[in-house]
């Protein structure tokens, strides 16, 4: 009955709770004031959850209310019946969550598929959305660089015998990880299944999202009114420098960051840059009279 | 998208998390003042959830710290591979996670199932466990009425067109149950799958678990070396009268109490009187002089 040495010791997941918002149940972490504004609302990436943005909240500080999101289909959100996954329907689950809690207009800061998520979101209600930080994705992304994400979403689908070997995993998917955001996608990430230790993201809703991502969004980026930052890791293979360019031409006036040293995870890779950008649209939603 | 009118205003599910005990990820709700002693740990029937406890959780009041638990297969916990869901494994579940927690010694409230699990964790773990109060369920229940218990549970492993379907079904099901009831049933023990609303509980572990059921714990009961109270709804379908008698026959030393009008899910249909005998419980222990 003691503790089983060869199973790591894994903390608990806190301060979660699951709200239904237009039909989907999303698992959310709501912290910090109720009444500051704007709230953060965090996306995170395909196949990923919530718990990316553990060190941005905890750098963003105890003054800034965050609601970080298991989009649908991902970590311990629901797989609803038959349900798209494209760019509407994500939308549309954090424009029900925003309304559900009365807290838009809000800043969506989105890694990934969270990125694309956001500019959606932004598109089509601005007046939900206050600003967007747009983390690592951008419109004009090459068809091999999806066919690649494909594959790899393809492949980390499977079951493993041990906590200890989906660490090994993502160690090599995620080589610019810390130890302690690898850890963390193995907490929030996987569980005990019938054959082995598997990704709680749905296999179905990751294939059926990474088709949804090849229906570009430059309209979106091209129309979208709120104010918009875009975040690049240097050495990202989801973002090619040639997309980044075609990006800025689409929108010079948008805010453009590289950060060197960085691969495409850049939350868990470099939070205190990313808190930074947050911290700076903040700044920029409050002058710009937004309700505070 | 304003909210679609035909799926009902669900309240989200608030202040749980993912307690990775002993190798088993169970969701938890950890309320109360942590230094409170002794806890309260409320262990769940057959197919229900921790939500089953809200309103005897509200009845302990402020003052009392309560643990109430998803046990494994089971709303939102894990469903380990290849794992057992007899007595032996949820109990080991609850020692590791009062032993993660620094919880014990306990005072364990299980209702159904959860009172089969509560007597044999406090059998097999007399350090982690101050009191049992067990609710409608002991040994020498009849193979037929786990017969019956067996075609309900198979029964409800369906998909369900809607959230209201759900509701018809477990009003059905339930019929003692007060309509709040019935729709924290549906909260926190449903959601959307491919091919329509489907309960959280996994049939491979709920078979498993009504086969466990079907070995006796009338030598735990016999052997159990803490304060017991057993509980009886007047009208229970699980628990005759004969094997109420004969558990009282075993144990004349252990308070038994019948509650008259009620069924089996005494919990809900009477959390007040549930609340009335822990509490009765949390006092006779701490004169006992278990650390307070």
């Amino acid at each position: 009955m003691s503790r089983d040495p060869s199973i790591p010791h894994i903390p608990p997941i806190t301060g979660v709770e699951f709200v239904h918002a237009g039909g989907t149940g999303l698992c959310v972490r709501d912290r910090g004031p109720a009444g500051a504004r704007p709230a953060v609302v965090l996306l995170h990436g395909t196949t990923a959850t919530l718990g990316v943005w553990d060190e941005v909240v905890s750098r963003l500080g105890p003054g800034v209310r965050t609601l970080a999101v298991d989009q649908r289909g991902h970590g311990r959100s629901d797989r609803p019946p038959g349900a798209g996954y494209g760019a509407e329907e994500y939308a549309a689950d954090i424009a029900a969550l925003l309304r559900e809690r009365g807290a838009g207009p809000a800043v969506v800061a989105g890694h990934s598929l969270g990125a694309r998520n956001a500019v959606a979101l932004g598109a089509r209600h601005p007046d939900l959305v206050a600003g967007v930080v747009a983390v690592d994705y951008t419109p004009f992304t090459e068809p091999e660089v999806l066919d690649a994400l494909h594959d790899r979403v393809r492949a980390g689908n499977r079951a493993f015998s041990s906590p200890r070997e989906v660490e090994c995993y993502l160690r090599e998917r995620y080589p610019l990880l810390p130890a302690a955001a690898v850890r963390r996608r193995l907490r929030y990430g996987y569980r005990p299944a019938e054959d082995g230790w598997r990704p709680l993201a749905e296999p179905r809703a990751m294939l059926l999202t990474v088709e949804g991502l090849r229906r570009d969004f430059d309209a979106e980026t091209r129309d979208i009114g709120v104010p918009v930052t875009l975040i690049r890791g240097e050495h990202s293979r989801i973002v090619s420098p040639r997309a980044f360019e075609a990006t800025r031409e689409l929108r010079p006036d948008v805010r453009a960051v590289r950060l060197p040293h960085l691969d495409h995870y850049v939350p868990e890779e470099d939070p205190v840059a990313v808190a930074r950008e947050i911290h700076r649209m903040l700044d920029r939603v409050a002058v710009r009279g937004h309700p505070s």
